[in-house]
């Protein structure tokens, strides 16, 4: 970065875990964005911002926060719901946006979207499926592209969660839009991204109910595993779980005609190997969290690298708000499927 | 053993590639067995046996190979189409079967041949599903015995062969069955094997044809993927490939609810790893043959084994001829499925 | 890191390669400290650091540095001969220091640096053995602590670099003290550390020039290994290479009476695995900066957390100045075994 | 095999556990051999054999199997200082003789075997140093006479076995020649065989007590490190272990000019990964029983073919006489440099 060019001023929305995360990215690893402002409708939260940032403006109140004029961007990490409303509000205020996934669980709603945000070309747009910038998923990338593997045609991908006893996500579930909305739409952006951004055609999901039998008046399952015939014959397989118990295990592999590529298929914590009487072992990385740590950094600095660079960046490019749209489209094709029992065609 | 029981005499048919290494390890490396005949029509093939085995009785005629009295089983690696009547021919005739898979690929048949066999309780039928003695997945199948993984409700299985630029088998689609009934088939016995012997309701497939054109008139493909929805919530996911670059890579994961177990997950062909400046690698078992050498051994001393002791046997069991059957449905739901786009109920 | 706390303000001295990257993370990657000062005596470090830094003034000669008084700590990347003289300086200023390894290649040195230490206990000095603080490292040193692998009694450490054609360290050959105190250090310090800071009584080392013969005019080798025996019948063997193949593959094991731990056995670039028909492999990391990135953020932030923790401080500490000059010891009886061929006492 | 060979009659002299294997292996799976008797002064053990092996003679007394005219080799699985004895008295019975390592923990004794032998010219007289048939060991072999590592100069090899709480060794102590001789003479074998049997210079070996007491009274210890130097400035680095906690970890490397090969990196019992709360796992080989189960037939193979091909076999040699007086040397001089604390010149 060239310290000269001038900083990207961003305001954080939401200061839950993960926004607070993202918070202290943007503080203190973002070399050209400076965080001046941070907005949280609980107490707490705004007090954690007040020690852990460094001089933030803090509001309550989101259309304050979006009438700050020393915020160029803003970077929300809200609940699902308000994520429509929200980056509409912060186009209409002349702010780029960044958003957590889903754009939203409605499909007309994520038409509206990108309807206004077509008005607005000149603000960055983006939502956040942070695994397109995870190392060793960008290395995949660029193999790819340099032909490394021949044509990709076909994609097997998984967000699997180490089991919650707590069942926090069967509370969650009259609003997560189910397993497939939930998870599943991160492996079919990835999907997508790596088979160079087929229409899907088709789709067949099924499902299993292995402990948490509170999802069944939802129309929910806590595993599920589903097909995905796209144009051209490309595929993709997913699978997605509740109910691990050895951690988190989101892991991919893209197969082409010259040779095939597995990311992450080992969910290592970390580079140790523990050799004891129940053998040779690695621990496995517990949560996303954990697991795509740095992806949320390099996510950031591409973001603002990106706004910077303006419409001629050549840098790593977020899934754009067409891609979001998509991934609904097919993630609800997918519960679809998977409550009649039936193929899905789109 | 005990050197003093009596040894089976086994009659091999068919002396291809496979047959040939059936009959080796039946004469030289199963303690109870004697290989004291052969059968094929081929004069090529009956010139090997004169010469690599132990004074066997040759036959061009599979008919003088059953009226030969002094043969209690017979080993049947012969082509598929035959396969069916063959079996109901050597039970008629007082001989143990065992017969490479499939038992047959029409559904009528099958039941045909269950039909007879039950008329000759006391003789042993086994179709070769040669998976089930490969030491790691019998490993697996009995830590799922033990509750290791608690109650299992997800397989992932997959039968990937190294591409063959011959296209061996395009010319051989026309007979074949295509894909999900020639190596899916495997993956089908695995899942039925591992879940507990699950009735399956419905099936999806979908496929692409990623190297071998000449597949589209079989209505084949050369990758398929494929749900298979059981009873009791439980459920497959199938993977085949005639086209990996980097051998056969033939794999399979049971998923729990206290765990999973993953076999195969990398198809080393041995214990070495190449450090050079591409990285560190292994090379990868070339074929089904080298990846289940041991495997067809164990199978041929389980055969006997299970002759041997009789009704008490408690010997691991092979794929029986229901077995056979069932994996025979799964896989023409497939082809249906496949070929009609629409899920399948069973 | 609470906000309010005091920046602790920093001086880089030395812009070279790994100078650079200190530079960026005291700037921009660790909350509590200021990179406010730079010194180079080359014009175009200087430039560099005008560019990449905020606001950094900027300094050609060390002594002016010293002389800043808007300068808490000095962080020296400068060449190991200078090293010495420079921390006796920067104590003397009344600076706390950080320096990278190694301390002096001179046991009398050494030796005069921590008398001189000893005279300024408020000011805290560490060597940059930055292995200690790889998350990795670390979670192998925490899991020996807690008692996972019982009594820990044998290291085995290597460090081997990706053979350089160029053979930079041939030239180099004449100051870098030779294999053993350039490479193996960093491994005696692991040992030392994971084995709980035992001294060593005997040594013995072995080499050979494998690919780089003007090594041998400087009594040195490309490649060494070596055995330390420790008081209490603790172990350690070490391996360095300057010719590997495959990339920079720096490995530990450390063995207990009741287990082992092996941190980054097959040193993976990244996540990704690459199937193709060489069989299936991982590309390694190329070289120690992209291997220890993550240490080197750590190691900032961990003395940043020491100076401003104070003494009570609990963080994880790096070297000592004694660690350090245990290290040389040990590497210079290590060089001296290898020339002479005998085993030699501590 | 061509069956119209004559079949090698064989006599399996020591029928404990070892013993039984190579007794089944001989009977059963090696197509030209004939198990047609076996010695064993326990009565236990001949009616173990009456019952197992197929018609054997059975003698308690060796000097009646030598007379067994109808015996062409003899197969020695007995205690080590009887070995021997027992090879020259089967040569000057005309005999063929295998005999499991080491030929003699006596240097001198070693020596009038050669010396023996050298009369007999047209009898095959191999020592079991089994890991060379090993598939995977026998793979890096082949690799290196192809070069694709280059030129070989290191070999890093190691023997350990998983923790006895009985200490059986400690009770073989006495007699076993110490950890050395005991388990590292397969790794001196090893690092001879595929570095191309260079003659060694200088040796250095340190230990550590770290379970076992009882060893001290002998000079033994249940660990041990050691270096050897070669001429032609070719190394190897071996360790020892009997306190393993996860199993039989037999793991070899080799290092040349332009890669390394690595086998039995991690001593994986079979082809199953465990997916639990503890993280992903493999069990070990529990013992070199286990571990080896392949070689010991290989062998048993490569030694009947060896015998019938004459001269001018072309088959996969085992260690020569020569060889294990090799190992043998290195061995002691690895003893007397434990105990000296002084590198030992050769």
């Amino acid at each position: 970065m060239n310290a000269a060019t001038r900083r990207l001023r961003l305001g954080v929305v939401g200061l839950g875990r993960l926004g607070k995360r993202h918070a202290e990215n943007l503080a203190y690893r973002v070399p050209g964005a400076s965080l001046v402002a941070a907005c949280s409708p609980l107490e707490e939260e705004r007090a954690w911002a007040r020690e852990a940032l460094s001089e933030p403006r803090l509001y309550d109140d989101y259309a304050d926060l979006l009438a700050d004029r020393e915020v160029d961007a803003v970077w929300l990490v809200t609940p699902s719901s308000l994520h429509a409303q929200q980056i509409v509000d912060a186009l209409h205020a002349g702010k780029h946006v960044f958003c957590e996934k889903p754009l939203s669980l409605d499909l007309a709603e994520c038409e509206r979207v990108l309807a206004e945000a077509a008005r607005y070309p000149h603000l960055q747009a983006t939502i956040g499926f942070m695994r397109r910038f995870d190392p060793s998923y960008k290395d995949a990338f660029d193999r790819i592209q340099s032909g490394a593997i021949g044509r990709p045609f076909l994609v097997r991908s998984q967000t699997t969660d180490k089991n919650d006893n707590d069942g926090f996500f069967v509370r969650f579930a009259a609003t997560s839009g189910g397993i497939f909305l939930d998870c599943t739409v991160h492996d079919i952006d990835v999907a997508r991204w790596l088979l160079g951004k087929p229409r899907a055609k088709r789709v067949f999901a099924a499902g299993a109910v292995a402990l948490h039998e509170g999802l069944r008046e939802f129309g929910d399952v806590d595993n599920g595993v589903a097909i995905c015939e796209f144009e051209d014959g490309k595929l993709a397989m997913f699978y997605a779980s509740r109910t691990q118990a050895h951690g988190n295990d989101t892991h991919s592999e893209v197969i082409g005609t010259a040779g095939a590529l597995a990311i992450g298929h080992n969910p290592r914590a970390n580079r140790v190997e523990i050799y004891d009487a129940t053998g040779i072992r690695n621990e496995c990385t517990p949560s996303f969290f954990d697991r795509f740590e740095d992806a949320f950094l390099h996510e950031a600095r591409a973001f603002v690298a990106a706004v910077q660079g303006g419409a001629s960046s050549n840098v790593q490019s977020g899934a754009t708000l067409a891609d979001a749209l998509e991934a609904t489209r097919i993630g609800m094709a997918l519960r679809q499927s998977l409550q009649s029992g039936e193929a899905v065609a789109l």
